[in-house]
């Protein structure tokens, strides 16, 4: 876990009062089931299925106990309806500058456009970053997200990068 | 530092026998000099000027610190001729995959087309990745490097994401 990340954090939204915080081991199968609602993860394996549950919560527990690396849910009315995972990298470019990369970006289908995943997001520039040092925010968004791209175009983020992915052979 | 990275690895190159190694605090003046010798990075503001070396040093040792990180010199002859540093990261997507970042791909650029990149990039695939446990890897590239695009295309990796930066205001 990040120790300075700034949670719990409560927020408004159109769909009621939210709240990001750490996950706990508890949210594992709720983790698992907001992958699998994702057409894209699904398509690459997340299908939720039992047989895969001790890889999930094995990860997990890897997340927590790293000190450079934080998952955040977000909470609503008490149920886990989304997710992001924050890793601090310290790095020579720019002098020295600390970037912070976000992985795993999700909200349940449903509530998207409800503001809650653009109030999270600016969380992670707002509070989250300067407390953690970070003068870079850094994510990769699979090019057919369009939705995703806009969404991350009108908080700031520029798309200047292409992100070059490789999948070691077993 | 990353304890189980299988360094050194010496290769033959055309440009002579070099050597992938854990970068050191001596080598901090030369990885300097490589991000100014590059364009963009020179344009984001890694001039090499010396009122920023502290600012280096202090990264440097951030990165041999974090049990996640390393830098990775390239050696030839006795010089450092290039860079890349490696983050690996838990994750839950995928079955609780581990991936490996790239960042600071770097070499000095008289030794591009010798063949001293592609080897430094085979063996992050092909040893580093491995020995880590990284099921897949990851960079980003300026949409401007459209020569890396094709060095990366070339030895396998899928430029499948639009990779978004946000500089944090100070």
């Amino acid at each position: 876990m990040l120790a300075s990340l700034p949670v719990p954090h409560p927020f408004d939204s159109r769909a009621g009062r939210a709240v990001l915080r750490r996950a706990e081991v508890a949210d594992t199968d709720a983790i698992i089931g907001l992958l699998a609602d994702d057409p894209i993860s699904a398509a690459r394996g997340d299908q939720a299925v039992e047989a895969d549950r001790p890889a999930y919560a094995a990860a997990l527990g890897e997340i927590l106990d790293d000190p450079s690396n934080d998952l955040v849910v977000i909470e609503l009315d008490g149920t886990v309806v989304g997710t992001l995972q924050l890793t601090l990298i310290p790095g020579m470019a720019r002098r020295g500058a600390k970037r912070l990369l976000i992985e795993a970006v999700r909200v349940r289908s449903d509530l998207r456009s409800s503001g809650i995943g653009s109030a999270s997001m600016r969380w992670v520039s707002e509070d989250a970053a300067p407390a953690l040092g970070a003068a870079l925010i850094q994510l990769t968004s699979d090019a057919a997200r369009t939705d995703a791209h806009r969404f991350y175009e009108r908080l700031g983020y520029t798309g200047s990068h292409i992100g070059f992915k490789y999948a070691v052979p077993r």
